[in-house]
């Protein structure tokens, strides 16, 4: 068996997210299983680094595969991108080490979240931004950002509940503008379901002024997902790298 | 009768093109009528300044619309975009003229066209470019659109067969290539069917090597659509605005 490690980017936007479901063939996962097994003519698993949400974007998901022999990549990426629908396209495929495991080989990943906050929505960018259509107060918000740096329990930034292990260290959040837009981009070794999410929803709460930025060690020690912001749309996020 | 002159965004990717059609609601003068006429109780009729291809894209459609009364125009639109899908957008309204036409008061429009020459299709952006993998040459490219300037039987760039008046006026043609992109704008008083389209198509094989700048001249005179380049795709053209 030889171990190949693939760059993947999706418009998430049709998608029911990364993960294979029982109920449904629409995931990623499943698509990218179905079009590699079809090709190669044996079944083939197809390992993700994140389980990305439905309506989640990316544009550096990292998916590890075994196949029985060793195959020219360039054929193979062209072959595979053949069978994909157009809004799935593997980037890149590289042969790596044996046992090569993209998420259990992960360091960490880096996710993009786009904020547009022009008064009116733009048509062509709605299915990769949020509309937020609010003044942002970006010095409050780097304010806030920078308490959830660090190794921390972020038990208030996940909406699973049976979740026990809720400690993960984000190495950095960096707010970028620009014009009447903002990107959010949250560095970390691990993430916990929903929480670039929540963390955005959490941040642009603040940006509004609806929560204080110094509410947010309070937030953090509370543990309770309830005193957190709310859930921010899928769309406006983006994997950007996995980190190995 | 009040008359009030309306601009218009749309992603085209899912319509059947501007115009009203017999067989089919999926077009975007049937659907604002639609909504339009459902709001205020009575029959409206949208005219459009431009009759965009199925596929193609608008950020400054102009269309007039005639109602019974003085509204808000503020709230009127609001209240118009409750109403319209999220991939179409009024920008703006305004009281006119009484009497004023979108289509028949035009003194010009001006088109943009998108060109991704990157070696790989971009999932994000597929909707809104046309994807030419090609390392352009845009000095030929340049040197080819200063032949199409001015008033000049066009008749080699159209697909309407049945047109006999062939002769418009392209008041200019602009390259904008940034990175491995290009932008294509042209402004003119008047378009025929595929127009622009023939002519990035035209351009492009220009810019690849498969015609000579030089032959531009003989294609024009020629008035014959079989001697001009194909049609390049709808989705990378925009309508980007209409002058008065």
């Amino acid at each position: 068996m030889r171990t190949y490690k693939l760059t993947i980017t999706y418009d998430g936007s049709r998608y029911q997210g990364w993960q294979r479901q029982a109920n449904t063939e629409n995931t990623i996962q499943a698509i990218l299983e179905r079009s590699i097994s079809g090709l190669v003519g044996y079944n083939v698993k197809v390992d993700g680094a994140s389980r990305t949400d439905a309506g989640v974007h990316a544009r550096g998901q990292v998916a590890s595969i075994e196949l029985s022999k060793a195959y020219d990549t360039d054929e193979l990426l062209e072959n595979i991108n053949r069978y994909l629908p157009e809004d799935i396209r593997i980037a890149d495929i590289k042969l790596v080490k044996n046992g090569f495991h993209a998420r259990k080989d992960s360091k960490g990943k880096k996710y993009e979240y786009y904020v547009d906050c022009r008064e009116k929505p733009d048509v062509f960018s709605r299915r990769y931004c949020y509309h937020y259509p609010v003044k942002l107060d970006i010095i409050a918000m780097k304010k806030a950002a920078e308490h959830l740096i660090g190794t921390k329990n972020l038990a208030s930034f996940t909406d699973d509940r049976e979740r026990v292990d809720t400690i993960r260290t984000i190495t950095d959040i960096k707010l970028v503008p620009s014009g009447d837009k903002l990107r959010i981009t949250v560095y970390g070794t691990g993430f916990l379901y929903h929480m670039v999410r929540i963390m955005v929803g959490t941040l642009l709460a603040v940006g509004s002024g609806d929560i204080s930025a110094d509410m947010m060690p309070v937030i953090i020690a509370a543990e309770d997902r309830s005193t957190a912001g709310p859930l921010a749309p899928a769309r406006g996020l983006f994997l950007r790298k996995v980190y190995y």
